[in-house]
C-alpha cells in the first residue's frame, strides 16, 4: 500500500510540534507520504471535557521538563514559549488556503510556524508575524492577508476541525496508518513499527 | 550509583501493568534494583482534576485498542477486565505489610496480583479473592486477612500515598530515577537510556 499517512495536529501542541519534525522522515523511510492536517484541538476538548496539560496541575510541571529532556534526546530544538498554549486559528486557515495552490509549500510553511513558534517563540496567532513567516518562506504576503479572512477558508477550516472530531481524533498529535490510530509523539516507534508490519 | 529506581504505580492502572511487566528487567540491566511503590491514584488525582483515562469520552475508546495492541508488541499477556477501575486498597495494603517482612515476596506477590487482575480478569478487589492470590503465592492467609484490617497498616498505606503526592507522583506508571521523573509505560526506552548515560 502506498496511501499515505494522516497526521493530525495542532500547532500550539509540543508534542504535536516534536512528531512533526520526525514523521515525514520515518514515513519517507517505508515509502510513504504524510498527510499534514492541523485542527484546532480545543473544539475537540469540548467533547473530552480535557483541559489542556499546561492547565493541569503538577501535569504541566512535569511537561516543563519532559519536553525538552525528549526534545533533546531527538536533537529538535525547542523552547516552551512564553505565551502558551496560543490561539492558531490564522496558521490552520493559512495551511488549508496554501494547501489549495501548492500542498508541498503549504508543507514546508507549516513546518516554518511550527518551528518559529517552538524554537524561536515568535508569538504566532499575532497576525503581522504569522504573515512575516509565510513570506519569508516565499508566500505572497497579501493574497494570504486576504484569505484569512476569506469566509470560505474559514469554512474550509471548520470542515477539517469537524473531519478530524467524525473520526475521532481527540489529541494532538494523532497519527492514522491505514486506518490504524496511534495518539502521541510517543506512538512514533509503533508507527514506524506498523509501517514495517502491517500490523503485529 | 547504585540506588534503586523508585517505581510508582496503581494496581488499577494498565499502563502500570505493562511498565511492570518489564521495568525489574530494564533496571537489572544496569545493575539496579527496583523499590515497587504502589499507591492509590484517585487520590492524587484530587489535585490534578484528572478523571480515570476509561472516563473520558474517545481516550476510553482508543485506550481499549491501544492496550492490547501495547501488550502484545512487547509480549504481554493482557485482557482488560470488566470491571475496570476497580478498588486497590487491599491489594496496596497487602504489599506493605508483607514489604515489612520480606521485600522479595512483597514484589513476587504484586505480580501475581498484578497478573490476576490483567491477564486473568480476577477482581482484586475482593477480599477472597485477594487472599487466594497471595495464598498460592506463599503467604499466610490468616495472618493477611488481618492484616488487612491492622489500622497500623492502613496508616502505613496512607503515608505512601501521601509520600507520593508529596514527590509530585500524579499518575501511573511514573519512575523516578535518580531524582528524574518519568510519567507512563511509553517513558520506559528513555528510563534505559537514562540508566546508561546518567542523563543527555
Amino acid at each position: 500500500m502506498s496511501a499515505p499517512l494522516d497526521f493530525y495536529f495542532d500547532f500550539s501542541s509540543p508534542y504535536g510540534y516534536l512528531a512533526a519534525a520526525r514523521i515525514d522522515e520515518i514515513a519517507a523511510r517505508h515509502g510513504r507520504g504524510v498527510n499534514w492536517r492541523p485542527f484546532l484541538l480545543g473544539a475537540v476538548m469540548k467533547t473530552t471535557g480535557r483541559k489542556p496539560l499546561a492547565a493541569v496541575p503538577l501535569v504541566d510541571e512535569y511537561m516543563r521538563r519532559d519536553l525538552p529532556r525528549s526534545a533533546r534526546l531527538h536533537g529538535i530544538d525547542f523552547t516552551l514559549p512564553q505565551k502558551f498554549p496560543t490561539m492558531t486559528v490564522a496558521a490552520c486557515r493559512a495551511y488549508y488556503w496554501l494547501r489549495e495552490g501548492d500542498a508541498g509549500l503549504a508543507r514546508k510553511v507549516a513546518w516554518k510556524i511550527y518551528a518559529a513558534y517552538f524554537a524561536e517563540g515568535q508569538d504566532i496567532a499575532d497576525a503581522e508575524t504569522l504573515l512575516g513567516i509565510c513570506a519569508a518562506a516565499g508566500v505572497d504576503r497579501e493574497k494570504l492577508a486576504a484569505a484569512l479572512q476569506d469566509q470560505r477558508i474559514k469554512d474550509l477550516l471548520r470542515r477539517e476541525t469537524d473531519a478530524a472530531a467524525a473520526r475521532k481524533v481527540f489529541g494532538s498529535p494523532f497519527i492514522v496508518v491505514d486506518g490504524e490510530a496511534f495518539w502521541g509523539d510517543d506512538r512514533l516507534p509503533q508507527v514506524e513499527r506498523w509501517l514495517q508490519s502491517g500490523g503485529w
